[in-house]
């Protein structure tokens, strides 16, 4: 089983996802600051991952406090640093609101007691998550039949969440319930999370797959080579519209023309109701090397003006359902995302 | 001015399109075989460039040629090596065909004659492609306003023909007649053509543009940032379906989503009615490690499986107009086609 993050030592330990698939290494952070660099720089990334490595960063963060009247300004602070650690995922903001809830709880307890429930919550965190993407794998994996010719974007793996994954959680489920799939999967540009991690976990898990370059995946749906697509997400709106790894507007638009679904896999800890919509979400911009650089070596003129946007928006109407752990939701999004979230 | 491709000594001379942008070299070929390896490893490509280095590498063959008695036979090797070089582009089919008119019509002339001939075919042609260019530039910049902010992908410039460029000669003909552009270029995977070439003809023409990934062409256009999208193309079938690079069918699908114009600019050695349709158009197919690997760095896992076609079909309904030499045609493409190629 493949092992993103872990708490050890009173230490975080997380695989390099920068390193793959030509190294397996791994990263230990003493220190919460490390953490959110390990976000900032993609050492870990996928909207659950991030999640989970917030709620043990700031258990790491607060561990390291030695004076109880401190602590009430610390947490706020190792929270704010936090936030600003990247701005789209969904489930980085809702692993600081679940700690910020259980260290209110904790009020007027010793530091010590705060430190270990804090770091309980944090792994009750990443024990749902994996709870969470096996629940939805297996109710997303009735979707489909023997056979199904499966594409997918980005890595919404085991890679991206504390283990399973949501996207290929369900493809995952569908394997071990005995079905044989094939999955394209798009190399996602400019970090290539998909050359690099999806294909290295299907390649693992001995799932048949087949790596495209992201402008292919057009070609493959119009010459009848995919069945459906399955995506993860990143943020999903009141109304349904998905931010998820960017290139995922193209293939959604890509599905409709070519009559084929497309699936979004999501816990409901990526859901924010205060998203009226998809233009209330705010897009990452990252920096222009990722784009003009590769491994180091130049791909383009210098000085050259780079827009490097990490997502897009997918507006509602082009997702035929959202599979979440509480079950498969699909339009009208207002209302079923509502119901949901009140379950 | 960019220089692609020329004759001098007696030799083919080019500029090497895989060490831009980083350096700026030039490939000299004494013998045709020479030419034929640098079409195949894409040394040079752009469907006009091929159809130029096919002309000039038949005129040098057959200058190589010491007795007049094998001359029929040479000439039918060498343009049938020539025909296997790369299956899509029509104009090297063209050429060679240009090339057969020529030697045919110079029966029972002495081989000195038939060398000199050849080669005054070959730079014609070339003369021709840039002439054809400037008044293909010339009809399609009509088609943008003052500030128009178009979107172009691959390399359909001067380092895709003998010079001046199809889709890139459009929009040097507008900034020449003064109009303001912003162009953003696709980067273009897996050879990066875009980031590579179309970045570095823009850069060195002073014209602006935006490097962006092929998966961010989708939110660009729906952000609203693009007016229209111009490419080029390999082979334009009898009813007006296109193929060009591999992700051109996916930009073409996102333009009329975004009720965006998309524009193909071609020479008419372009066209081929012989193909009825695109799915008569034979697709490239190349090597898995021009997705698996990135300037020698591997960044999938080894053994991946991977599909690498290098073109797709772009059906003509998506196609608000294609530009020629000979004038902007609109649909219906079946009889605009057909009247254009009798002009």
């Amino acid at each position: 089983m493949i092992k993103t993050i872990w708490w050890q030592d009173n230490q975080v330990h997380l695989i390099d996802q920068k390193a793959l698939p030509t190294a397996e290494k791994y990263v230990v952070c003493r220190d919460y600051r490390e953490v959110i660099r390990c976000i900032r720089d993609l050492t870990i990334r996928g909207a659950p991952a991030i999640g989970v490595a917030t709620a043990l960063g700031i258990a790491l963060g607060m561990r390291a406090l030695e004076k109880d009247d401190d602590a009430d300004q610390k947490f706020a602070k190792i929270c704010a640093l936090f936030a600003q650690a990247r701005p789209t995922a969904r489930n980085l903001f809702w692993a600081i609101e679940r700690m910020r809830g259980c260290y209110e709880r904790l009020k007027g307890a010793p530091l010590g007691e705060k430190q270990e429930s804090l770091l309980a919550e944090a792994q009750a965190i990443l024990k749902e998550d994996i709870a969470n993407n096996i629940r939805l794998g297996a109710q997303g994996q009735t979707l489909f039949a023997d056979g199904t010719r499966i594409l997918t974007y980005c890595n919404a793996g085991a890679l991206a969440t504390a283990g399973y994954g949501t996207a290929l959680g369900v493809i995952r489920a569908a394997t071990e319930a005995g079905k044989k799939l094939h999955v394209y999967t798009c190399e996602t540009r400019p970090i290539l999370q998909g050359a690099r991690l999806t294909a290295w976990e299907l390649t693992k898990e001995g799932i048949a797959t087949t790596l495209i370059t992201d402008n292919m995946a057009g070609v493959v749906l119009n010459q009848g080579k995919v069945d459906c697509i399955i995506v993860g997400a990143d943020r999903i709106a009141a109304n349904g519209d998905v931010a998820n790894k960017v290139g995922t507007y193209s293939l959604a638009v890509l599905a409709r023309e070519n009559q084929v679904p497309f699936y979004v896999a999501a816990p409901t800890a990526t859901i924010d109701l205060a998203n009226t919509a998809g233009t209330d979400i705010i897009i990452e911009e990252r920096h222009p090397a990722e784009v003009s650089t590769m491994g180091g070596i130049r791909v383009a003129p210098t000085g050259i003006n780079v827009y490097n946007p990490a997502f897009d928006i997918t507006p509602h109407r082009f997702i035929t359902a959202i599979i979440t752990e509480r079950g498969i939701i699909r339009p009208d999004y207002q209302q079923s995302l509502a119901r949901l979230m009140k379950q």
